[in-house]
């Protein structure tokens, strides 16, 4: 095809969407058969009071009865969170032709067992019990993405900060089981950060394997803003104004081990490493945290009494960012799409969040009118799904056969 | 005086400059008559530890090479830290009217006993020794303001965590004894953070009293960053780049208890409050800081599940900033001052940092002509000197007649 011809081409194709950030994951319950039978006993113990336990976070944390009036009139579409059929019929309504998967949060209560979901952290869990949920999900999660595997980019869930050497043979059996995206936990607690050296064969093994890390916006210390009694049985025995700090911190826990990354010298150590950051949105929190990291990198003025911590590493904070690292930006506003530019057009992946109620489905074709509406379609098509197709090395042959069938048309730019 | 008249003298007079950034305090073991007699076996047992840990700091934490090289030629006028016939001369080699006083670091091994200088927070430390530390250094202080308390404003150290009621108790002893401007802990490690009503009859008595908080730079959660057995003899055993990792968070750690003060509505009930961020800069952390507060507060679009977190405050996060916090800038770059129209030009104090390796002294005079020089002279004097004079409430006829004598020229703006 000569470039004229290659640009037409473009042009007409119907637009390849790729949902960086959806989540499924089974109810709490029927993860049983994928769980050990050495463990069945204490999760049928587990079940009850992980359930009360969600839902006194719904009640406390959330907001329930804006959760239940959303619910109500989609029960049966919200199902697709573990039901495969319904889940072809969600992304195909939303346009979407493939999908990274993140285990689920409190909105369906089909969290994985033991807190090895979404709030991946080192704290209040058993580390055996911990590995025995995760490993559940992600036997799980790798046969539903087996289904077909170039629409279905799993993220597996490793509890690396209890055990390096379980973390490094638990990804070897992802990668043997389809499944090359991995989670780590955002917050570390008292175990050692992510600098620490004792963590190179776990990004070594990443990143020979090429698995892709990810973190997903949601931990944070949530006893300091709800109080310690948290969850709290009623919203009105929560600390004044506790959900403000928590929006406000959220996105600074999130990016914190990327800034213990960088300076740590992981990606200088491991330069072909990739790691996702996801829903932690971009604007607000990207260009700052790049400006303060390049600072304190090239500025010496004001720091010679606090020695070199520079020369280990050759690049800038925003060079590793740039090779190392991209942004999950899940359901972005028109406001930053409109600073693409501030952020890097090739950094930003589009994501429908489904299926919770803060995301764009079941309104993700009205929202993409919306907010893509008279934009560059080169800029478009990166933002909703080339960047994650190179990033991912997703097969975008069979992707563009897919997006044909049920992808928006690129009159969406017009 | 006519307006004219009035502008022409104020042109003609010399510039009165306040430092908002200065530190003071006996080196530990001279504390001792200071400190209730019943401490003084332990306080025997202290000195020796302290020293060997602030030792031990300097050579890990900070470049003790580079501290001694500085010290070798000022080894003199560093005894200004507690010798008040050396401040006097320090503050007139300056052309300094007024200064505010923190407690000391690490530099001059002169901190308050028992951790109750600048790190002051919730960990590793007795609450009854590190009262006993606080009440010692704020004895001294006290005295050592004495000697002019027009141009000396002491920061006393409260220990808040521990005992709402006993701070309290020592705010009302403080402004007996001439202090009107506290310092309490930046971070509050297992105890209620600043949000928790039970903090609220300290607030109220700060308010009646006209008493100003102060957080100052510095603490971090620096294990987290220099490994679980920090400080460390040999900067060999550091993980690698952990100093990059403690300046890239240290700011955040410094403005977090505004982010609870001003989310759980300390200054939406307490509206007469004066808090003061010392040494966390202005242009990185400040405008994103308000710009993200401001977007949680105004925008509702993507946390409606969240509930209501924004009524029960009536003015937006940055009017609370503008009504009831001010920023200690110390020794503000030309960057910055350029940039003043983002922070505020009437929230900038100026300060040198005495008697730091970081701060501008010995060389303050020429860092004033190189940082203000071309800059409009209203500006300049509230960067220098007039915000601070409004703020603290200070004698500024006083101060201008001190001015007269050692102030710099206001040809320094030329």
């Amino acid at each position: 095809m000569s470039e004229i011809e290659s640009q037409a081409r473009q042009s007409a194709d119907r637009v390849i969407v790729v949902s960086s950030d959806c989540h499924a994951g089974l109810p709490i319950a029927h993860y049983k058969p994928y769980v050990e039978s050495k463990y069945h006993e204490i999760l049928d113990m587990a079940v009850p009071i992980t359930i009360e336990m969600l839902q006194k976070a719904e009640s406390s944390f959330l907001i329930k009865e804006i959760n239940d009036e959303w619910r109500a009139p989609i029960k049966q579409q919200l199902t697709g969170a573990w039901d495969y059929q319904e889940r072809i019929k969600m992304l195909a309504g939303d346009g979407i032709a493939a999908e990274v998967i993140f285990p689920d949060g409190i909105t369906e209560m089909n969290t994985p067992p033991f807190g090895a979901g979404l709030g991946l952290s080192s704290r209040d869990m058993d580390p055996e019990l911990q590995w025995a949920g995760a490993m559940a999900h992600n036997r799980w999660l790798a046969q539903f993405c087996s289904n077909n595997p170039v629409r279905h980019i799993g993220v597996a869930s490793i509890p690396l900060l209890w055990d390096v050497d379980k973390a490094i043979e638990a990804v070897r059996w992802c990668v043997d089981n389809g499944l090359s995206s991995v989670m780590i936990p955002t917050m570390w607690g008292e175990h050692d950060a992510y600098h620490h050296t004792k963590y190179h064969p776990f990004w070594e093994v990443c990143e020979d394997l090429g698995v892709v890390i990810h973190f997903h916006s949601g931990p944070a210390p949530h006893p300091e803003y709800f109080g310690k009694n948290f969850p709290v049985e009623d919203k009105s025995d929560e600390l004044p104004g506790a959900m403000g700090m928590y929006v406000s911190e959220v996105m600074w826990w999130l990016y914190r081990p990327l800034t213990f990354m960088i300076w740590g010298g992981v990606f200088e150590q491991f330069p072909r490493l990739k790691v996702v950051l996801t829903e932690g949105g971009t604007v607000f929190m990207l260009p700052p945290w790049l400006r303060l990291l390049d600072h304190n990198y090239t500025d010496v003025q004001f720091s010679a009494k606090l020695g070199d911590f520079r020369s280990h590493l050759s690049m800038s904070p925003s060079e590793y960012f740039a090779r190392n690292i991209n942004i999950g930006a899940s359901c972005i506003p028109r406001r930053d799409i409109e600073l693409r530019n501030l952020i890097g057009v090739d950094k930003m992946m589009w994501g429908s969040d489904y299926p919770h109620p803060e995301g764009t489905w079941p309104n993700t074709r009205s929202y993409f009118s919306e907010v893509f509406s008279g934009m560059p379609e080169a800029d478009g098509r990166k933002i909703l799904g080339e960047n994650a197709v190179d990033w991912y090395g997703l097969d975008r042959a069979a992707l563009q056969g897919i997006a044909d069938e049920i992808g928006p048309d690129p009159s969406l730019f017009d």
